[in-house]
């Protein structure tokens, strides 16, 4: 292989690659919504291996505002480059009696973030997602970390809106979400054009998610309120809350460099 | 007047203004770099009454990644709704002897934003804004507030880069930036259509820009550097720094629902 | 007035304002719904001095897919600087006793094309508006122009879907559309930010929209469909449609560098 | 595979896929550049088993502006989902002596226009492309398709300005461009994430594109002008042009469903 570069555009310098060689540092505002879904709903989006979890409909929906970096780090300087947004969902399951979760659906805002996404398995897509933030100032603008405070998130695509959610803070808590918290199982899916051949993908493995050097702010939880909305090219709204839990935010930060291969599928 | 609203499209119930009635709170990151241009160019964008600053051809560069709402504030759950980010220049001046600013060319990201700005005054236009931001994690993937830490910041418009920043912290600092410290003064300006006389704009007048309930976190300053590109449509590079002086990275707020009319032009 | 430009930023070559001297070339293709709105719907959106059409609710739903330049016409090679989309919604009415149209609600998805409706009296806010086109090509993924050609289009703001709307080609006719036929009158208005003066526009009435050089394609016609869809920040939806008639496909070209002021109001 | 689809996200209704089950119609205008480029420059952008054309340094750099559906066509009422605008180079070069042309990069403006580029070998990203259009009518805001009509392209991405273009029209010709007439090779390219294995790709395959009922406009030619501008994350522009041949405007339309696996790489 002459070219050089983990993804293409495989280059003679591979300064180009849409995704840079792992690790992949991350760090980011999370605004997360326990809740549950219709049970059957839940059991539909389960790939092959994974049956569902005893706390039958458990998901969580969570909006995320990121920066990314590799270790050369130049990306920081030029945010284009280093900063996305995204929302997903999780779904809770067992793998082999082990409870996991799994991540049926998934929008991001930057290109780099859909095709790093495929590479862990995550079905990404792209959408614009917006979240409130808070700026550390006391003042009318800012919600701040306080009791009270409401923070809003939506995700589109399309030109449709697909999710609205919101989070009221009421306190501090030692302990952070729950519905997230089992190892992530995804399916790596990259298709074949071969007329004929359509139905064999080329890769097509349930993975699990690796990471490293995790880091946690204060996390706050609160009320929370969510709705998926029905698009003609989306299935998310059939994962639409009957109960919703407690809503959590907080700033988190990992490191992944790897993956690993549960089964071919 | 039947129909309700401080701006367009003025409506039934004044829920659909493109800019809400004041007052208007904001809350912003910045990154500022403090610089000198050319003063020739500076002096060629003075608008009428203005005179050359002592301080031959003072600029700052201004990155800012801002969140506002009205008194109602329901924008705050919306973000769409209540985020931009924006970069502007601006000059050094004397109005009437007194050391004032003015901004010759600004770039926001959303509409309500560009319109707000044209009633103050402020010759907005849309552009991508990008800032590197930080999270409060000690992590790969957030430069931090510390000696060391590098932010970037870059403008685009109609495909093109305009503008490319960054700043390398040294220190905290209880002097902020002086550049931007004078009161800034703009011209509001709003044409006529009318055949014969496209030269008598309807709104021509000089006024000065009025705030409250300021509010201002920690300063950090350092190193700082600054490229304005060229561009067929726009003429900001012709201010581009022959000196180039601290960078300051702060988070302030602050509330407008006041102008002052210094003169009609 | 030292610094050049017809409009905001006014600069030392006036090159840089965001919308260029007039004569303003225009060229589009246009998918025209119309349709009857509530009549009580439509009457609480005529601003001052028009009253309700004797054909009580006539409303045109217009999507526009747009290409212009001024007399120099070096934005047409800088297509970010010449194309712009559009949707807007015209409704009847009388001025003293004549039959004209106004437009409450607009949005298109370029900076230069916002800020010239303003100047025209347009309520221009951005969006993302998305129209089916034509190649001219008999191929799977062109609808062509013929008899069952179906063709689709979208506006959205804020994240959120505003306007869906559909045509199906019929034949070819040789009259055009007439719910958008008799002139436009809009209302221009400018802020003022003065304390205590946000109740007294700087700019505040009425005008008729004049134009030449008009020159249009054939036209088709056919069935249509229309949806409208609510929005917090939108007053838009209360004009959907209680009746739909026929859909029309052309394209038109025309030039504008005149307006005339109707009323102070 | 109980889950349901050709692409992620694999659904139970497979309505969520980014891509569509093949065949995909497409048909778009295209702004076509003949040019070579500095023949090292070209040798170092070959994939493994292709070797340099005999007619050194041979490219062509083709804007397109596209809409595309599958076969149920549904996309084509909703826009978001079938149009994109797409610039690419392709390089000329030799497989088993057979004149063949590759991709090196290549920017699209949709999601499924990138994830479909990847399962075809094309190394696309996200990118702003912009192209002048006719509409047909006399008028001064259309070039026309006549002989001194200019269309302008451009590409950016990430804040910056990738590639700029022009084309002027001379005469219509009967012999249309032969920098992209040879079969299309690529390299599909499926990184892994295993630790350990960052440099043995899940898949890493020449391919040679297919395609079928192709149909093809009317073709202009004229002179051409193209500029490819330097990022920090592209390596596009050591293909600039050394030398400029012939530009061609024209629109195509085909249908792909298949693809030849040429061999592992």
């Amino acid at each position: 292989m002459s070219l050089q570069g983990y993804s293409l555009p495989r280059t003679p310098e591979a300064r180009a690659s849409i995704v840079p060689r792992p690790p992949w540092h991350y760090v980011g505002d999370f605004l997360l919504i326990e809740y549950w879904a219709d049970p059957d709903a839940v059991r539909a989006v389960l790939p092959d291996r994974l049956d569902p979890h005893p706390d039958a409909g458990r998901c969580a929906a969570i909006f995320g505002d990121w920066q990314t970096c590799d270790d050369g780090g130049d990306q920081l300087l030029d945010p284009s480059r280093s900063q996305y947004k995204e929302f997903f969902i999780v779904v809770n399951a067992l793998l082999d009696g082990e409870e996991v979760t799994t991540c049926p659906y998934t929008w991001v805002d930057r290109d780099f973030a859909l095709v790093r996404g495929w590479i862990q398995g995550f079905p990404k897509k792209l959408g614009t997602i917006e979240m409130t933030r808070h700026f550390g100032l006391d003042c009318r603008a800012d919600p701040g970390i306080r009791t009270g405070a409401a923070y809003g998130a939506t995700c589109g695509a399309n030109n449709r809106r697909l999710a609205t959610a919101s989070i009221t803070l009421e306190e501090r808590t030692d302990s952070g979400p729950t519905h997230n918290d089992p190892p992530l199982v995804n399916v790596r899916h990259f298709p074949r054009l071969e007329a004929g051949r359509h139905d064999e993908p080329a890769v097509h493995e349930l993975v699990r998610a690796r990471s490293r050097d995790r880091s946690l702010s204060d996390i706050w939880t609160g009320s929370a309120t969510l709705e998926l909305h029905t698009a003609p090219s989306e299935e998310h709204a059939a994962l639409a809350p009957v109960r919703i839990g407690r809503g959590y935010r907080y700033t988190f930060a990992y490191t992944i460099d790897d993956l690993q291969t549960v089964a071919e599928l």
